[in-house]
């Protein structure tokens, strides 16, 4: 059976995640069920991240066995034909050797966390960002940033719903950007790791957020790290502010 | 009574226009009805350009005569929260005097168009932009765009509704920006003039469009444009990639 990645971009807001649930809508049971238009029997399909609840996709990888050869941009149009109206798009498709895993080959995952400062309610970007009415100090939040980058215990920025069998990570990218935004500022977050914990993003975004605000020092961000303790965390912001940017592995299979 | 000018972002999808109108939501309506919760007989607002059905806002300009003498901040924030859950916001507030009006003293209104060329559907900027599959030559939607700056007869891109006195204009920008998209590109046409006939925007970018896709030539756009017929315009394109992005003043207000 030929393989083909996916590149795969969402608005995770009407799914309950990534991941097939029973009773819920998820991005791979669209995904997997516009596959089932084009072929009996398919396989489950895997990817790289698992995103939570409300969690957006620029560049989701998965991957998916079907039974005939197809040419990877008409089996990209005929997905995105049968993934209408769902806000989910197949944005690059290619084939790709038997040994190739969206999960188990990915070397990187990139995630973008969207911010946004300013006193009125957003408009246009509602659902695509974080909203918060304060102003933030962007070299604070840095500076907290860079407490956390490296190879450290996460328990405190992790999940207790989480699954991964360590709390040890390496984080090697937080990266604080900051942009002119109508009325405000935005701030991108670039947050790159080989791997991440459940909420991991999420809690570093609404700790250093505290850290913008005032409420926290960085020292703060050292201290609530070392305790390795869930409740020395900051607050979990929302989702509707993260995406996984991108993926890498070894050989690009879109390149 | 003192008179404030309010920046208005709005959404343009829910709304039949700016122009308040009987059985229809309307963008004046809204912020009228926000403004009623606030003080009792509120005079009509007017605002720099009556948007159409669909079309979005970043900087619309609206003034309000109001009987108390309200910190322009507190009035933006009330606003704010009267206005909400329909996508429309006040990004700015000040006090003018009593000659300014948000329509007649303008001296200059800007656009931008959003287009987006790429084969998937968009996903985070649907009803933001307008899509299309086909790939644009930016070079040729220039050189057709250059062929409608300055003074002219614009009968061919203008409504057949068009209430405007005469159909000469001077167009003073119209300049495509070619930007990285996910998956394809987006092109930004900033547009500027002191006022604009109806549709005009939206006529002078289905046309360039077609120029883009190679179906029209530059020479195509000069005969249209000395045509003086409405029937020699290229297809009008679809408002959600239309913004009014800012209104000029002798004085700017907010500043």
């Amino acid at each position: 059976m030929p393989r083909y990645a996916l590149k795969v971009e969402y608005d995770g807001a009407p799914f309950s995640g990534w991941q097939r649930q029973k009773e819920h809508p998820s991005v791979q049971a669209a995904v997997e069920a516009a596959l089932a238009k084009l072929e009996r029997d398919v396989p489950s399909i895997a990817a790289a991240g698992r995103t939570d609840a409300g969690v957006h996709a620029l560049g989701q990888v998965a991957h998916c066995d079907l039974a005939k050869d197809w040419d990877p941009f008409r089996l990209s149009e005929a997905l995105n034909y049968h993934l209408k109206p769902a806000p989910v798009a197949i944005v690059d498709c290619a084939q790709v050797d038997e040994a190739f895993h969206a999960r188990f080959s990915a070397v990187e995952r990139q995630y973008l966390f969207r911010l946004v400062s300013r006193r009125a309610p957003l408009v246009h970007d509602r659902g695509n960002a974080w909203r918060v009415a304060q102003e933030l100090d962007p070299d604070a939040m840095q500076a907290g940033a860079d407490r956390l980058i490296g190879n450290h215990d996460f328990t405190t920025f992790r999940s207790t719903m989480c699954q991964a069998d360590s709390p040890v990570k390496t984080l090697d990218e937080l990266r604080v950007e900051s942009l002119p935004y109508p009325g405000g500022t935005e701030y991108r977050f670039h947050v790159r790791a080989r791997s991440f914990l459940h909420n991991q993003v999420r809690s570093f975004v609404g700790t250093l957020e505290r850290v913008g605000a005032g409420a926290w020092t960085p020292d703060d961000v050292t201290a609530a790290l070392e305790a390795r303790d869930r409740a020395a965390c900051g607050p979990v912001c929302p989702p509707e502010g993260l995406y996984l940017a991108a993926v890498r592995y070894p050989d690009d299979p879109f390149a």
